[in-house]
């Protein structure tokens, strides 16, 4: 299909899709005259995909195709695939703050992996210190969370992640990249959705309204 | 103390605090001179809250004084709060979206606070909107999510909303609006950290790394 055709399939109008093809994020159409070229279905999966991590997933440009290209070119065949993606995606984190209280509270669920930091790629330490960033907000807000409530969180994270790890397809490193850095970007405004209609589906049984 | 004093309190530099100050988002001190004000602890805690709000809950200058407008004056002492709080805090929503899958969600699982949209406030249509757009995004993004695993998403929230709603104060309408709208924003990277934290715990016990 030509591009205006493409535009139409995809939904993504035919500026966008220059820029992209610009910026590299969508491969070049097969050539068929100095001016024009044809595009696939593939290329329509493609656009789908970036404005999915655009829009939805809220990614910079940049961290886009950071995304794309862990997803086109998977550094190696590690089962850190955890690492990878969360490095991909992770928002910078602000300024320096003290990790003992996150720290302590993994210690406290035994979620131990997380504490040894081992293994090449070092990872886990960046997801600890996001933690300790999100609790640190808390505290300076003077937002207190109870520590059964803190509990609750933990143990509903960690029903997801046991499920979402189960699904993981083993039988290639791409399809295992694909999946988790697909799932790490575009599973979370899912889950923040359903907090939100679940918190009105609890508070109608709490606070019942009249009329 | 003056604003330098504060500035060390709060560890927000002293321009940024200016700026604060003319965007109206920090209380003016009480004037001593015409140059000089007295500022106390109230305006140390409402830094602190800005600043959790701006870097962790990553709203923007506008969204912030929304929130902080919500806190400092509750609509009406209605029992609304989470329409009003999600309301505050919802990003901007993309494109129209086909809401049917989101409400066939719902539906199965017996949501059915969520699709009313009743009240006066119609808030609940905005959350099934967002939740509609997130399904679609992971549609377009060839991402499959399969049913037991989104079942799964929707036990945990509903366990974490449980818990949340029956902490919300009922003393002050004040009290409940802070401490909802707060919690919507300054929780949802506690949750996020804490999933990725939970698939590494997950994935160390499907895929131990040797060595």
């Amino acid at each position: 299909m030509r591009m205006a055709e493409l535009a139409r399939a995809s939904g993504v109008s035919v500026a966008t899709i220059k820029f992209y093809l610009r910026e590299g994020l969508l491969p070049e159409g097969r050539r068929t005259s100095p001016n024009q070229a044809q595009y696939d279905d593939t290329h329509v999966q493609r656009l789908r995909l970036i404005r999915a991590l655009v829009t939805v997933g809220g990614l910079s440009l940049a961290a886009t195709r950071d995304v794309l290209g862990s997803i086109d070119r998977p550094a190696q065949p590690t089962l850190d695939l955890l690492g990878t993606a969360h490095r991909v995606v992770a928002p910078p984190l602000p300024a320096v703050v003290d990790e003992a209280p996150a720290a302590a509270l993994l210690r406290r669920w035994g979620w131990l992996s997380c504490l040894e930091g081992g293994g090449a790629a070092g990872g886990s330490d960046d997801g600890v210190a996001a933690l300790a960033v999100a609790l640190q907000a808390l505290s300076d807000a003077g937002f207190a969370v109870d520590p059964a409530t803190m509990d609750t969180y933990g143990e509903a994270m960690l029903r997801v992640a046991r499920a979402e790890v189960g699904g993981v397809p083993t039988d290639s490193p791409a399809a295992a990249v694909r999946y988790v850095v697909l799932g790490t970007v575009l599973v979370e405004p899912v889950l923040l959705a359903l907090r939100r209609l679940a918190q009105r589906e609890a508070s109608a049984a709490r606070f019942p309204v009249a009329g």
